[in-house]
């Protein structure tokens, strides 16, 4: 009995450690989530814990793009609705993700993994650098949309990239910068007023 | 393939939704701790699912304090080492946890699931207020110390639970309330500093 008991406290703990090395949530709020699921084992531990499991065992990144599903060609690869002449380069899924949701993009992606970095010593090999310049090289894409993160990692890898692709067919394009909507000019910095004001447009 | 590739999208969207009901994460960090696992899912991924597997189909609750365990006494209860003659009541498993950690507490427990509250219709059958009551009317108990939070409900039900053990050969006592450790002056509310001056003590 006491043993069984031990093992449980340690089941538990062990499962607090897992659930506190996720982005956002510490060793109390790991706590905290763990006592919730466990107050809802049957209708919400037990199932999360199958989706994880079920997750974790079928996805797999799209060899073309790099982008998650279950199969080699993830399903916007395998859309035949989506424009393969338009490809629009993000850093991370999670991007990819975001630019999904504003449902007004119908080309495909090119998901690199990450940035350059010269501190954490990423280089082009690291990321799917080499495979966008393969498949811009092979035809087909009129534009590269580089929809990377407006950070200097971010930054530096658009103009390598850019410098990669020259002499390609594709037309090499970012997006813009300037106000957010719904943004007030007093809030924000001072980088994206002069980007604003630079790139300003008539009415 | 497409349907595989459909039904993994959906996988991984049912999986952030889960995920987004835990206290602490909402949708956006949801995706983000989703995305964290797929990226190192062999390694946490599949192991968390496991361990929140293994929680779910063995935990329960000990008849006698409602600690959690996986057998009908908690390893608390079964230790001989404890004193009987101490129990502690807590709201939550939580709370008995936090004590624990602070490793100088070597009687038992009566976890209560909550507080009284007019407002969320919560009266003391809903609680483990009527088995505390039991419990300390079958003696061998020689203190009941209420752990309970300094906040309204917490006070409310502390009070609740001295009255129903009046007449009981148990003494009942509460928490000290008063400056945490390491607590500044001028950054307590003025409540704390009334209680800390109301129960002030010679040195």
């Amino acid at each position: 009995m006491q043993d069984r008991s031990g093992k449980t406290a340690t089941d538990i703990e062990a499962l607090i450690d897992l659930m506190a090395r996720l982005p956002g949530l510490g060793p109390r709020s790991a706590r905290r989530a763990v006592l919730h699921l466990i107050k809802r084992r049957g209708q919400v531990m037990a199932p999360l814990a199958e989706a994880m499991a079920e997750v974790a065992a079928t996805v797999r990144e799209c060899v073309v793009c790099g982008n998650l599903g279950t199969s080699d060609r993830c399903d916007i690869c395998t859309d035949s609705r989506r424009l393969t002449s338009e490809l629009c380069v993000v850093e991370d899924v999670g991007d990819l993700w975001a630019i999904e949701r504003g449902l007004s993009f119908r080309g495909v992606y090119h998901v690199l993994g990450g940035t350059l970095s010269a501190l954490d010593r990423v280089g082009p090999e690291d990321l799917r650098i080499p495979s966008l310049v393969t498949r811009v090289r092979e035809g087909g894409i009129g534009e590269v949309i580089l929809a990377l993160n407006a950070t200097v990692d971010g930054q530096t890898t658009a103009h390598y990239i850019a410098e990669a692709l020259e002499g390609s067919q594709a037309k090499v394009t970012r997006l813009a910068q300037g106000m957010p909507i719904g943004g007030e000019l007093d809030y924000l910095d001072d980088g994206t007023i002069q980007a604003a004001l630079r790139a300003r447009r008539g009415l």
